[in-house]
């Protein structure tokens, strides 16, 4: 088989620290260009937009779109249209909704549509998974703590409308826990910290449950300074089964089970091959779905106004 | 086949204006018990919660659930766990996520779980799906405005978070909107109005579209005195096709092609009859997902408070 022939869409920070390396590093996909506003790459063909791209002669078969998540369902939808594969940066898009009709357009083109989720490929998650699924689950803690400042320097986009202030960073956390729990979770409870000149939060708590009624509970900061805290904590009938590090470690008891090097990005895109091979598409909508249930039924308190 | 013995729960306003005559009026269906913190029904038997109804010796085969949305999971799957039909008032919970391990309880119990959506079965729905499945749509626009202290009044719920504030209305629009557009719709961008002292917007702006990019409006009021509109104007190829009174008349270009009288909850213990005969359930959760997706996206301002 060929290479699959990919264009990347959106040369932001994501890109550059994530999807490029990851690009080189896979077997069977190759960088033919780039579509970003402000940003090229030596060596190969730049346009400003995707529809210059998709207008110009450059031949390519699949788009991994790195852009805001504002933008993305427009730009998935025209090169879903115009026969290409896409691969979607986490979150999926601006809204739940938007997606149905993606993946709709994907299965009739007969293209692969991939709603990414990186920290599903955190080396402790299926791990974690795996032991879950024998144990009786008490509660789930969640907590998700970063310095934005750091993580997100200047990115406004993820404080305007659609971006998700700081569930941006912990929907990694809820893509991690509805992957690792064997039943599905629901919202129970919310309560979100808007900075007064934002349109996002900058902190939340969320009380969430899965039909067992096991509590889980979600404590979220962007403002963190210091130790940088991603942790998921699960105490069960064997103890606490510990995923930190944004999934990359796994103790029970302070046992360490698993404690790999990160590849999550080169998981993505090996999978993202074998989708495009076995003609099939991989979309989970869940842990957006959560985010929009926490919007949903969130009570909000305005707090002090938040500039980088 | 004898006929389903029905206990409701929650005998607030609209099960006194709505669900007691219409299970009156429907064959093959029996009110047989009530479930309801204050209030009861002269001859029939009444308890406090649906957990003392359920402990008593009362035989049933359903249950509709006329509670506010946020307590009615809880109770949708204490029934569903005890053998029961289960029917939703709308909103069918207070988030979407929550809905899922219902619909999954329903199926391995064989049980009937029916979300209502009132509205879809106002009388010019359906000859509104017809029309416009054969016409070209340019655009939509949605005016919802009411008075909530004429319609809902003294129900503090609806502004508690989970309780949707305009949008328990509004809602009702896009439930009849999912019905009659041939492609799903998702939300592109919204406003909504919090008052200082509720956690519920008391009036928004939305717009959608759908997968082909028609522009979809909603405009939604909870203020509105003097005329009440609860209208959905579709701009088409062969001119103005109008839903007005919440779907109870149909209008192209002033011609008046439907105008029968309301039996909407007749509609619904009809459906939810047939459902349970054919051992099926109807569980579409597109709307409270607009909803939930408008949140998420919309942007707030802040307004007076609101008192009854």
């Amino acid at each position: 088989m060929s290479p699959i022939r990919l264009a990347l869409v959106g040369l932001g920070k994501i890109a550059r620290d994530q999807h490029l390396p990851a690009i080189a590093a896979t077997e069977g996909i190759e960088l033919v260009a780039i579509a970003s506003r402000n940003a090229a790459l030596d060596g190969l063909p730049h346009f400003t937009t995707l529809e210059a791209l998709l207008a110009s002669d450059v031949a390519f078969d699949a788009v991994a779109l790195c852009t805001p998540p504002q933008g993305r369902r427009e730009q998935a939808a025209l090169a879903l249209s115009a026969g290409k594969h896409v691969l979607l940066e986490k979150p999926p898009g601006a809204t739940v909704s938007e997606i149905g009709p993606l993946i709709e357009t994907a299965r009739e083109h007969g293209l692969t549509l991939f709603a990414t989720w990186h920290s599903r490929f955190a080396p402790a998650v299926e791990p974690a998974r795996a032991l879950l699924a024998k144990r009786h689950i008490n509660t789930v803690t969640i907590t998700w703590k970063e310095d934005v400042r750091v993580w997100h320097p200047g990115q406004d986009w993820i404080f305007a409308p659609g971006g998700l202030g700081v569930f941006d960073p912990a929907i990694n956390a809820l893509s991690i826990l509805t992957r690792i729990l064997p039943h599905p979770v629901f919202v129970t409870g919310a309560e979100l910290a808007f900075p007064a000149n934002r349109a996002a939060p900058i902190a939340a708590t969320v009380e969430m449950a899965d039909s067992n009624n096991i509590p889980i509970r979600a404590d979220l900061d962007f403002l963190q300074t210091g130790p940088q805290s991603w942790d998921i904590r699960v105490e069960t009938d064997a103890g606490a089964v510990v995923l930190s590090g944004g999934g990359a470690r796994l103790t029970q008891d302070g046992v360490v089970l698993s404690d790999a090097p990160e590849a999550e990005y080169a998981g993505i895109y090996k999978h993202f091959t074998g989708l495009i091979e076995a003609g099939q598409s991989d979309v989970d909508l869940s842990p957006l779905a959560l985010v929009a249930d926490a919007f949903l039924l969130g009570r909000r308190v305005t707090v002090d106004a938040f500039d980088y």
